[in-house]
C-alpha cells in the first residue's frame, strides 16, 4: 500500500470537486432544476457521505459522524443503507447551508487522510478497495455537477455564465473546418471485450468476455454540429421514417426542432447554443452535443448508417495505439465548458475527450456479472433495464477518469449530458 | 400632502420586508417550496418591481430602472405590462443573487424617498394612490413571505426554525384553557357591507352595498385546536357525510388525517405541529390553523353549525366598539410565528389578529363592482371565480394591515395559509 | 292521493328516457367518452336503480332486487348508500348488456306501477315526494343523455348522426336575422327568490328568502352564434385582458379559438358545428352553445356588460307574464338537437327553452337551506364549492322540467353541456 | 404457387378470429379497457384493413374499398400509410358498428378469396409474402384479442366469463403436483441464431448470425404458481434487495403483492385468480402468468438463479428433438382459457405452449438487421428500444403460430400478457 500517493490522489480528486463549485454562489449550489438533476450541494455532501458510510464508519478507529441526520439526507439511493429523502425534493434543503458541507467535506476529508496516513495497516487495506470506488464515485459526480449546473442556468432567463470563455480559446471556433468523416474497417472476430488488467474497473465492465463481432465499420470521428444541421435542414425533425417510434412520439411531445440548448430567433434563422460560458453561435466543427438516443438514431438513419454496439466500439477503441484514454492530462475548469472542435489526425479522433457516444446496445448485465458484495452491490446492476449504454467520455468527464471499457447509461430521453453520436456501419 | 408622514410609512413597511428575511439565508430566500409558494428572494424583488414599474417609472423625472430585465422575472401576472417568467419556475433563478436584489431593493428605495421628499407635486400627487397601493401589496407579500417560507422549512427533514421562540412566550401555552364558545346573536336587517370613509381598501371591496341579512349567530372565538381535536377523535377524516363531495375526494386523495403541519409518531398518539420555531405539542388553546374550506365546512358540520358569511361576518365586526382592527400595535417578528392561545373577554375574540377565517362565500365581485384603471385592474377581479373568502386577519398579517371589509380568497384546497374558522348558526 | 294520473306521469317519463336511447345501438350506449360523462347504458340503469333503492326497497311489499350486485354499479355518488364503482370507469362495464338493463328497467317499472296502482296508501302517501324526486331526477338524466351522446358522436372520425335533421326545421336557419338586443330595465328592490308554492322543486332551490337587488337591466334575448362570432373576429380569443386569469390559462392550455364543437377548414374559414344531426354551418341566428363560464364572461366583458346574478335573472324571469316555463309542449326527438334560432317577440326570449345561460353566481347554499334527510341529502349540498350557477333550460332539457327557480350548476371550465349566456348591466 | 393450399389456409386463419368474438357482445368488443389494448372489433377491423391496405389494393385488379374512411381509423401506426385515429381512442368508436365491421370482413374475405384463387398469376406471386405476413399479423392480433379480452372482462365487478371452463378439464387442476425443477446443461459454444430454413419469419428474427454463448443451464419447466407463492410468502414484494430499482419503483407506486389477477379476500388468506372463465383458486402447478419483467427478475434473484438470454433460450430450445413447435395441433377456443398444469417429461416442458417466457435481454436488433421494403418496414424496427424480448408461446397464441426463433417483445411494466418465466444460471 503506497500511502503516500493514495492520499495525493485523494486530496487531488477531493479537491477538483470544491473546484468545480468555485464559480458558484451558495444559492446556485442549492437549487435542483429537474428530478433528474441534483443540486450541487448535495452532490457534494453525498459524496462525502459515500467515503463516511462506507470506509469511515466501518474502518475508522473511533470515526464520529460529522451529523448522524445526514445519512436520510444524503443517502442516494441505497436500500440497504436505509430509508432516505426523495430524490426529486433534493432542492427543498436550504439547510444544511453550502459553509455546512463544506465544514462536512472538511470533516470527512481529515479523517479519511488520517486513515490513510496513519490508519491500522490490515483496516486500510480491507478499505482499499472501497476507497478507490469513492473517488471513482466522486468523479461520477463531478460529471454531474457540470452538467447539473450547466442545465439549472439554462433555464434562467438572465443566460448566466458558469465561466467566462477564454479568448483564446474560443478564437476561430466558428469557423474552423471539420475533417472529412473516415470509415476504418474492422473484420469479423471473436473478441474479448471488458475489463482487463489490475486497474480498477466498475462491476459493470466485468467480467471480461467472449463475444462474436461481424465485419464493421466506424466513422474516424464524432458527427459535427455542421453534419447535424445538414439533417435538421434536410427535414430530419419532421419525418417520422427516420425516427424509433418512442422517438418520434418525443419529438411530437416536445416540439422538438434541434438539440438541447440550442435556439434561433426565427424559423431557419442562425442558431446558438447555451453554453457554460454562455450562449454563443453553434459552432460546426465542434461535436453535436445533448442529443438524446433518439436523435442520434434518427441521424444515423438519415446518414444511411447505423451507431455502433458497445461491443464494436470497445474493440475498435482497444485496437488503437495508443488508446485514447492513455493521453489524457489534468484538466482545467476550462476544459470542461464545450467539446473542442474535431482536429484532423490518424485513427478514431475524439474516442473518450468529447462527448458521449451513444451505442445501439442496451444496458444489460455482462454474461457471468456478479454485482459487487454488500450495499455498493446496489451501484450499478439494478439499473440494468429500460436504457442504453454510452462510450466514450466527454470535456466534462474528470481527467483520467474514463476507459475503454467503460459503460456510461441514460435512458433514451435523456440529453442533459454532453451526449453525442458517432457512426457505425456493417462490413464488407 | 403630508410628505415626511409619507416618508415615514415607505420606510417603514419596506424595513418590514427586510427585517422578516433577516433570519434566513440566501440559501432559504432562494428556494421554492410549490408552484403556489414563491421564494422570499422573488417577493423582495417583485414588491420592488412593482414601485418601479407603476410609480417610478411612469411620475419620477429621470428614473433610471435598476436592470431592464427585471421586467421579466419579476412582473408576476400583469398581462397589460408585459410576457414573464412562469409562476413554477421561480425557484430556478439562483441569478440575481440575494445580494443583488437588496441592491435592487436600495435602489428603488432610495429613488422612491427622493420622489417622495422631493418630487414635483402634481406628480405626486397623481402617483400617491398607487404609492399606497404599493404599500399594501407590499405587506400583502410580507405575509406570504411568513407562509411560503413555513411551507418551505416544513419540507426539511432537519426541521429548522425560522426564528427560536421566546421561551416566555411558550410558557402556559400547552396548558392554557380555551374560553367557552359562546354565541352573540344579530337580527336580520339590510346592512351596508364594503368599505366606506377615505381610508385604503382595495377594488374588491367596493363598492359599499345593500345586502339582505337573516337573523344570525356568531360564535365568540374562532375554533380551538383543543374542539378541532375532538372532531378528530371523533372520526372526522373517516365521515363521508360531515364532508363536502370535493372535500371528501380531497381527504382520501392526500390521506387526510390532521390539519397541515400536524403529525403524530403513532396512530392516535400525541399530535405535534411544525411552526416557525420547530416542531412543538398542538396546543389546545391556540385556534387551530392550516385547515382549508373542506375541514373548515366538515368540522362546522359536525358541530351542527356552519360557517357564516362573508357580509354576515363584516356585518358582525362592524357591530364591535370599538372595531378590532383599530387595536393593533407593530409587530415584532416573534409575534408572526403562530396565533396567540385565545383568551376570554367580551365580544369577538381574536377577530382580526390570530387565524384567517374561512366563510362560506365564494369569492364574486360586488354588485357594481369596477377594477382599478390600468395595468392594475388586474390586481383582483379577474381571480373572482371558483376561490373562497376569509375574512379577518392572522398572526402573519403584517400591523395595520387588515380592516372589517378586507376580502382575502383561496381555492377551497389551500392551507399554507394561517387559515382557520368561526362558527355561525342561523338566528331564531 | 291520485293514482291515476300518478301512473300516467310516471309512464311518460320513464318511456321518454327509453325514447332517448331508440336511435342508438348497444354499442353507443356502452361507452364512456370522458370521466364527466356516463354511458347511456348507465343513466338507463342507474335512475331505476334510484327508484329501486329509494322507493320500492322501503316502501312497496315484497319487492325483490332485480340483481343485488347492481347497487355497486349503479350507485352514483350516495356515501349513505354503499361502496360504489368508480365514476371514470363507468365506460368499462360490457355487461350488463343493454338488453339486461332494459329487462332491468321493465322489472322496476312493473313494480312502481303495481305499487302505484295497488300499494298500499300509507306507504304510497309516504313514498310520493321520493317517487317525484326520482321523475325529476329521471329527467335530469334525460337532459345528460342527450349531452353525453352527443360528446361521444363527436368524437368519432365518422361524424355520426343521432338523428337526421328534418329539412323543415333546417330550411332557412343558415339565414334567419337575429332580433336586435333589447335591454330590459329592472328597479332596485328587495325581492323574494327561491321557490315557492307546492309545485316540486329540489331542496337547493329553497327556502325561499329576500335578496337585495339593486337596478339592472337583462337583455331581452341570449347571445347569438352571429354576436359570439364578432366577439371572435375581434381578437376574442387572443385578448388577455378579456378573460379571468383562470379562464386565460384555459384558453392556452387548451389553444381555444371557439365554442365546443364548432371547427374550421382553414384559419379565418366559416366555421361549422357538430350537432346531434351531423355537421353543419354554424347558423347565426341560432344562440351561442358549449361555451363555458370562462368564455362567457369574456363576451360580456368584451361587449361592455355583464353575467347576471341568479338572483336578477330569476327575479326578471318572475316579473314575465306568463312565467316561460308555463308554455312548455311535450317535446320531439327533434326538438333535442339543437337550440331553435331566435325569433322576435316580446319581454324575455328564449328564457328556458334553447341553452342553459351561465350567471355571475356561485353555487352557494341559500341562507337556511336544509338538505333532504335521509341519503338524498347527498343530492345538492354536497357540490356547492367551486361550481357556479346557470338558470334557463335547454334544447335538450325535457318538457315540463325546469322552472324560474331551477338552479342547474356546473365548474367553470364545463362546456359539453347546452350552455350559453345571456347578457346583463347595472341599471340606472 | 399452391392456391388451393393457400385459400384453406387462408379461411381458416380468418375464421379462427371470429371464432374468437363469438362468444362476446357487440358491447364487449367495443370497449377499450386501457391505451395498451384494443377493442375486439377495431382488431378485426385492423387486420382486414392490412389485408387491404396491402395486399388487395395494390395488387388485386378492380378492388374496391369497403369504405374510405376505414383507413384513419384502422391504421394502426404506419406512418406511411398516413394519419391516423389515435391509440387511446380506440374505445370511443361505436360507429361502425360490430355488424358493419363484420361486413367489412366479409367483403375483405370475398376478395381475398377470388384473388387467391383466380388473381393473376404475377399478381398473386407478387402479393405472397405480403399474404403470409398478413396472416402472421391476424395471428398475432388473435393472441392480442385473448389478452385485451380478458383485461376487459377483469375490470367489471361482475366478474364474467368469457367461456365457461369445461369440467373435465378443471378437475384436478387445484390439486395437481408440480413436476420437481431439472436443471438442463449446455455447453459455451459459437451458435447460430436467428431463422432458417424457407418458412415464414418476422424480420427481426433475421439475420440469422453467431452468437458466442457461455456454458449456461436452463430449467426443464417453467417456474409454478407454487414456486411463487413461495416467494411471495418470502417477502417477495417486501424486500427491495430482489428488485431491479425501476421495479421496486413500480412495487411501491402500485403496492403490488401478486401477480396480475390475483385476489386475496384477506391478508395471507388463499389467493385466487381471474381467468377467461372466472374467477377461481390459484393452482400450483400451473405456469406462473401475468408476471411482468420486474416480478420475473426479482423471483429470479430470489431463486438463486437469473433469467435467460433470448441466445440462451433460442440455442437450448434449437436443441431439443423434435422442436416444440412441431408438435402443436390446432386449438379450440378452451385451449386458450388458462396455461395447462405442468405434467413431467423429458427436455424442455412447456417450452411455447404455455407462459411467454421473459429473457434478460432487451429488444435490440440483430446484426446486419434490415427492415423490410415498403410500409411494412415499419412492422418491428420501430420498436427496438426500452422492450424486453419474451421468448416461447402462451396458451393464448394460436396453433402453429410461433417458431424457436420467434421474438415478442413488452416493455418491461407490461403484465397483461401471458406472460412468465423459466429460470437459468451460469454453467459450470
Amino acid at each position: 500500500m503506497d500511502r503516500p500517493r493514495l492520499l495525493r490522489r485523494l486530496q487531488a480528486v477531493r479537491a477538483h470537486s470544491l473546484a468545480l463549485s468555485e464559480p458558484l454562489s451558495a444559492e446556485d449550489c442549492a437549487l435542483q432544476s429537474m428530478p433528474d438533476a441534483s443540486p450541487v450541494k448535495w452532490h457534494l455532501a453525498h459524496t462525502s457521505w459515500f467515503f463516511e458510510t462506507l470506509v469511515l464508519a466501518p474502518n475508522a478507529a473511533g470515526y464520529r459522524a460529522f451529523n448522524e441526520r445526514f445519512g436520510f439526507l444524503f443517502n442516494s439511493y441505497y436500500e440497504a443503507l436505509g430509508p432516505r429523502h426523495p430524490r426529486p425534493q433534493r432542492g427543498m434543503l436550504s439547510r444544511p447551508a453550502l459553509s455546512e458541507v463544506l465544514d462536512y467535506r472538511r470533516h470527512v476529508d481529515a479523517a479519511l487522510c488520517e486513515f490513510v496516513e496513519a490508519g491500522d495497516e490490515a483496516a486500510l487495506r480491507s478499505a482499499a478497495a472501497l476507497i478507490e470506488l469513492g473517488l471513482q464515485h466522486e468523479q461520477q459526480h463531478q460529471e454531474l455537477i457540470v452538467t447539473d449546473v450547466k442545465h439549472l442556468l439554462s433555464l434562467n432567463p438572465l443566460q448566466p455564465a458558469y465561466l467566462a470563455d477564454d479568448a483564446a480559446r474560443g478564437a476561430g471556433v466558428a469557423t474552423a473546418a471539420t475533417p472529412p468523416l473516415r470509415w476504418l474497417g474492422f473484420d469479423g472476430a471473436l473478441v474479448d471485450i471488458g475489463h482487463q488488467g489490475d486497474g480498477f474497473a466498475f462491476d459493470n465492465e466485468t467480467p471480461r468476455h467472449r463475444v462474436w463481432l461481424q465485419p464493421f465499420e466506424l466513422a474516424n470521428r464524432p458527427v459535427s454540429c455542421g453534419d447535424y444541421m445538414e439533417f435538421m435542414a434536410d427535414g430530419g425533425y419532421r419525418r417520422p421514417e427516420l425516427w424509433l417510434s418512442d422517438g418520434w412520439a418525443w419529438v411530437q411531445a416536445n416540439a422538438a426542432t434541434a438539440p438541447m440548448y440550442w435556439r434561433a430567433e426565427r424559423e431557419g434563422g442562425p442558431w446558438t447554443q447555451f453554453t457554460l460560458s454562455g450562449e454563443r453561435p453553434v459552432a460546426p466543427a465542434e461535436p453535436v452535443c445533448h442529443v438524446n438516443l433518439y436523435e442520434a438514431a434518427a441521424y444515423a438513419q438519415w446518414a444511411g448508417a447505423r451507431l455502433p454496439t458497445e461491443a464494436e466500439w470497445e474493440a475498435a477503441v482497444a485496437a488503437q495505439a495508443p488508446p485514447p484514454s492513455a493521453t489524457t492530462a489534468p484538466k482545467a475548469l476550462a476544459d470542461h465548458l464545450h467539446p473542442a472542435p474535431i482536429t484532423d489526425g490518424p485513427g478514431l479522433l475524439q474516442a473518450d475527450s468529447a462527448v458521449w457516444q451513444w451505442t445501439r446496445s442496451a444496458y444489460e448485465p455482462y454474461p457471468g456479472f456478479r454485482p459487487l458484495a454488500g450495499a455498493v452491490g446496489e451501484y450499478n446492476g439494478k439499473f440494468m433495464v429500460a436504457q442504453s449504454v454510452l462510450r466514450g467520455g466527454s470535456c466534462a468527464s474528470p481527467a483520467g477518469h474514463v476507459r475503454a471499457s467503460y459503460r456510461n447509461f441514460f435512458p433514451a430521453a435523456a440529453r442533459w449530458q454532453f451526449s453525442g453520436l458517432r457512426l457505425a456501419r456493417d462490413g464488407a
